[in-house]
């Protein structure tokens, strides 16, 4: 799209159509919001990002992003120190904890396996995992991975990995999920919840 | 939705989500893209925002957004000054301006006539429009607002109000957008479409 509204706003544009989930048209829209809306969303944002920018880190053990270091769930006492819960991003642990149904850590990979984008496991946390895994305190590890090939492929692998430790290693169950209406779910899903169907 | 990336990544999250086209969720991955890209995202976007905070304002002819004052539009002596294009918003200069169809200037209403939302002529930036359509240069104002009850409302109102001044108002045609299937069109287009027919 031809420039059309000067230099610093096309920018900004272009920044936020960076975005995920926004495109080229509703990076304007909400350039226009922003423009708009000073007080209530552009100053506030402008303090947000620069404070994101400036004060979150990586977390040197579970691979998670906050403002201290070790994060908040690492260096919390009252979590069970036994348990890691093996995502492939923080957005994951996002969910887990919007969950409240896991008291344990959490280890992030970084990534999944791939093939065909060329990722072995050197590219993702994995000894990190392992060294964590062995230290003598850890009970179990869950692999809360996707449920598509790769995290599949991916687990496996860890399984494999980790077998040594003696650790027990766990996946999260695969069925239908709440809500869920058969009409809409895919025939993968059916048949992993029919094949894992328990006493009622 | 809880908290569950810490306070300073939460409201970052929740002042994404308040941009048009994205929502809490989508919000949440924004924020995590963007923590992710710090080299390539998030240092540039913090720099576009604080400069938007602090350079961009409103033109005080036509009321469009631009570091300066009168804008690049108001201030570029090669545009005709005796066409003036009103338009709802700023975004619709953009539109405009993309096209690159108009040579002319633009006037910013700031909103729509509505009786529903209670927004009245004084709301608007309607007696500037009137001052600048009547100081003698201007021959034509194009009302370029939308193709809804409240945009043909406001057009009505404003050819109305012009029409002691002498200068020329005119509209948008309507009808087929380029590329547009008829099969796809709404009713009331095709019937705008057809009523005005031109020979082929």
């Amino acid at each position: 799209m031809a420039a059309s509204a000067g230099p610093e706003i096309e920018r900004l544009i272009s920044l936020l159509a960076k975005l995920p989930g926004l495109g080229p048209r509703s990076a304007r829209r909400a350039a226009l919001t922003l423009l708009k809306k000073r007080e209530q969303l552009l100053n506030p944002l402008a303090v947000a990002i620069a404070e994101a920018r400036d004060r979150v880190r990586t977390c040197s053990v579970c691979g998670s992003l906050d403002t201290s270091d070790p994060c908040a769930i690492c260096s919390d006492n009252t979590r069970d120190q036994s348990l890691i819960c093996v995502v492939e991003e923080v957005g994951s642990i996002w969910a887990m904890e919007r969950a409240s149904a896991f008291r344990g850590r959490y280890h992030v990979l970084g990534g999944l396996l791939s093939a065909l984008d060329g990722i072995g496991p050197e590219r993702l946390r994995v000894e990190d995992l392992l060294r964590r895994a062995g230290n003598g305190e850890v009970r179990e590890v869950i692999l809360a991975l996707p449920a598509t090939v790769d995290g599949q492929t991916t687990a496996h692998y860890l399984a494999e990995r980790l077998g040594p430790s003696g650790v027990s290693v766990t996946m999260l169950a695969r069925g239908v999920p709440v809500g869920g209406d058969l009409d809409w779910l895919d025939d993968g899903t059916i048949a992993q919840a029919l094949r894992a169907r328990r006493p009622a």
